[in-house]
């Protein structure tokens, strides 16, 4: 049997939409699925470890990856950089194993250029509506960084027609599973098949 | 909110490989899909009924039809027709419902350009090998039908590139449900998505 290559999968969102539970519930589900780590120069927060949630570089480790061509992509946000270290992706991959990334739409745009048999899904909120309302409820915002998000969720709302899947998060625990079975049913793609393996002679 | 059309999904797979119990399975799962009643010449065997099974229709009826285009597809065995009708495909996904239709590879070809957002899947033996020797394990052929048959066998080998997901027979259960899975994320492809209900403003 020939080993085939590993799938690459892309998740994003808008901010605030549920995606960090709903992407842990996912890994759950599939225990083989790796989840490919983001470097990033903003400070880890209480219980965030390095080389787990992130890796934590200063920025001028970054930048000194960023002048190496070591990231696939990256975007610098106000204050920090976040990345995507290409060894991070092509190493599982080249080994048949599944990796899956969050994203935002620069990112996942940027990923799918490169990676052109990647699986990018999207996850919304049953309404646009209520996601505002959810976010403006959280009260954890300062009017300003309110405001931005609000204009990051009407930026981003154009970029969904470029996904592949939509999918709504209700609740949690169906959405973990509508991506579960879209990442297996994406496996059973006749491009993602050696059907070689199936015409080897046996008579 | 706005109703999307329904999905059509096109069923092939070698001659013995199980494909009926497969299909029966998938819908007992899902007792919204409609399987696509096909028409033919042949006689009914004991226990199919008019309208269940098939439509049958004598041959007189069956060219008809033909001559005034109401078929999508169809094609003629050594001594019968089988084919389509394009009422039984339109009308269920008018209206949104989903339709399963059991097609040859040939008949399947031809819906894919006709429909080319249909959902084609193939359904495989574990291997070839093990399909030839279960052909020939039944014993309910004649030497000429069954040389017959593992010709057929070939010249379908080479259009399975051309289906959209390839499933493999090995437990019916298991099948089925990958077929199950792939119509409920296929229903999830951007593509097949109304985005525009999500962007209905509430606030």
């Amino acid at each position: 049997m020939e080993k085939s290559k590993g799938m690459l999968i892309v998740v994003s969102g808008f901010s605030g939409v549920g995606k960090g539970t709903v992407v842990q519930l996912v890994f759950e589900s599939m225990p083989n699925l790796q989840f490919s780590i983001s470097c990033t120069t903003r400070k880890p927060r209480a219980g965030e470890e390095n080389g787990v949630e992130y890796f934590f570089l200063s920025e001028e480790e970054f930048e000194k990856k960023i002048a190496a061509g070591e990231f696939v992509e990256y975007t610098k946000t106000f204050t920090n950089y976040y990345g995507t270290l290409k060894s991070e992706i092509d190493k599982p991959l080249d080994r048949g194993v599944d990796v899956l990334l969050e994203l935002n739409v620069v990112g996942a745009k940027n990923i799918k250029k490169l990676y052109p048999d990647s699986v990018t899904v999207f996850i919304t909120p049953p309404s646009i509506g209520a996601l505002k309302a959810r976010l403006i409820g959280r009260g954890s915002e300062t009017p300003e960084s309110l405001s931005r998000r609000l204009k990051e969720i009407e930026n981003e709302s154009k970029d969904i027609c470029h996904y592949d899947y939509v999918v709504t998060n209700n609740v949690a625990r169906t959405c973990a599973d509508e991506i579960v079975n879209i990442i297996r049913s994406e496996r059973l793609k006749t491009s993602r098949q050696n059907l070689k393996n199936l015409f080897v002679q046996e008579d």
